[in-house]
């Protein structure tokens, strides 16, 4: 398999279809990307497109995206319950099997030096390819969002990474980032307590003595009566669905409440279920090139 | 994905790297063919080549291997310790995703009726496209082997489906068939006791009242101190891992033994691992469109 990289780009336009057509379009024309999902929020207004290509491929999908986005996204005109900064607000790479977080920390540089170079959008990096600390999280960058961002950039620390020391008039700024593949992965309860799932959501997730790599809340499913788990799964193979699933159960019981299911939202790389069946199983040995699937994957 | 289909040949001759390499290299260069692995046993004199392709590319890989084994494999000249009856000996069609069993006995029928015609060997039909239920079991059409196939073919009961009513003079006949996927799954055991292995073999095998779709017997590993139930998996959709796996950890609890390790020997499709995952994490309303590496391999 060529090493593909995973590019997820977060547009602010969810509402009007030609503009969201125009746009996968254009993404879904540069030889080399193959666009798989295009998911648009109307109450968000917001548009998530997924694409994958080798880094060259993926690096012209990002500029085919902002030729089609400048012209048809003006931020001064935009509305929307989910914050943010630019018309296309967020560009993250992700490295899918055969090639690295390095490697997309050095593409998500790549791609920033020429965003503002060639379009004059001001980028910050973020997460594993922000340049301090304090630039890291996606949530601090976007702070003050596209009407506040002419005062943001006037702080010294919020410098832009890339381009000029002002917002583009139309456009904002964008963030663009590396970071592993997100799992968004709920397990349901066979309760309708709503403080089992808050107490499990607080064991399981890293900021409250958790796992390093979830993050987890209680969720109230009325219509199931139950309730569940809502984990974002931010580094699977550093902590893995199964054991995840496993210390849930364990919190469960200990309320004398049972799993009822899970449910992987969107997509997943195969090698996350890989690893559970290799853990259930107890496989000796295994390795990904013994499916058959990833066999034909290979080039 | 577009429907594909796995052929796994195998023909008589383990031995000489240069015809194995030539009969290799005759498939591998046909369009469309994906030739994924090739393996020789020099003690069975024999040689298993595995590819994959839409239909029309897999009979075209079949009739290059037949113009590439004919001129170099006579079988009165060979000798090895796996019966055979042909130079090309077996060739069973798989489904893989996308594909169905009919459409392999189809495929059967089809490569059968080129075969005779085109390169005079009878053909016998077998598994799913045995035209009888005599012939399906691939060890009783073998019967007889090379040496024997001249007499054997004057009983009408074993007239071939297609060709000629007697060998080939030095190719002798084929078996060709439709199977499913084929997974070869041993569990280890935490024992020297071969009885142990013997006596789980016989619990999970259809022949003395097992599962549906699992032939199995225990083996002793002698350098690692333990023992083995060494199955064939031979419909991992209707008789799935992970049930055979709790049933060997269960009747192996019953001797006192723990399961040390499985592995799967060779290749798995994907769904055999995700059917594990998805049973232990009880995950809801999964498919595999979930899985990024499956939208990778649409079309």
């Amino acid at each position: 398999m060529p090493a593909l990289i995973e590019c997820v780009p977060n547009i602010s336009e969810g509402r009007d279809r030609a503009v969201i057509d125009a746009v996968a379009s254009a993404v879904r024309t540069v030889p080399g990307v193959r666009l798989l999902d295009v998911s648009s929020d109307t109450s968000h207004n917001r548009s998530v497109l997924t694409f994958v290509g080798d880094a060259a491929a993926v690096l012209q999908g990002v500029r085919a995206l902002f030729e089609a986005v400048l012209p048809r996204i003006d931020l001064r005109r935009h509305q929307g319950e989910h914050p943010r900064m630019g018309a296309v607000d967020v560009v993250p790479f992700i490295p899918l099997r055969g090639s690295s977080i390095e490697d997309c920390v050095k593409l998500a540089r790549e791609a920033g030096a020429e965003i503002a170079e060639r379009f004059g959008v001001p980028v910050y990096l973020y997460e594993e390819a922000a340049a301090a600390e304090h630039r890291r999280n996606l949530a601090d960058v976007r702070k003050g969002q596209f009407e506040g961002f002419g005062e943001k950039m006037k702080d010294p620390r919020w410098a832009p990474d890339f381009g000029p020391r002002g917002p583009h008039p139309s456009a904002g700024a964008v963030a663009v980032g590396a970071r592993p593949f997100l799992i968004a992965y709920n397990i349901n309860l066979g309760t309708r307590d709503l403080s089992v799932a808050d107490r499990i959501a607080k064991a399981i997730r890293h900021m409250s003595g958790g796992f390093r790599y979830v993050k987890a809340m209680g969720v109230e499913l009325a219509e199931r009566g139950q309730v569940q788990v809502s984990i974002n799964m931010t580094n699977f193979r550093k902590t893995p669905l199964h054991r995840v699933f496993e210390c849930v159960k364990s919190e469960a019981e200990r309320h004398g409440v049972a799993i009822v299911g899970s449910e992987i939202v969107g997509l997943t790389p195969a090698d996350a279920l890989f690893a559970a069946a290799e853990h259930y199983l107890r496989l000796e040995k295994f390795t990904p090139e013994q499916v058959l699937e990833t066999k034909l994957l290979e080039d």
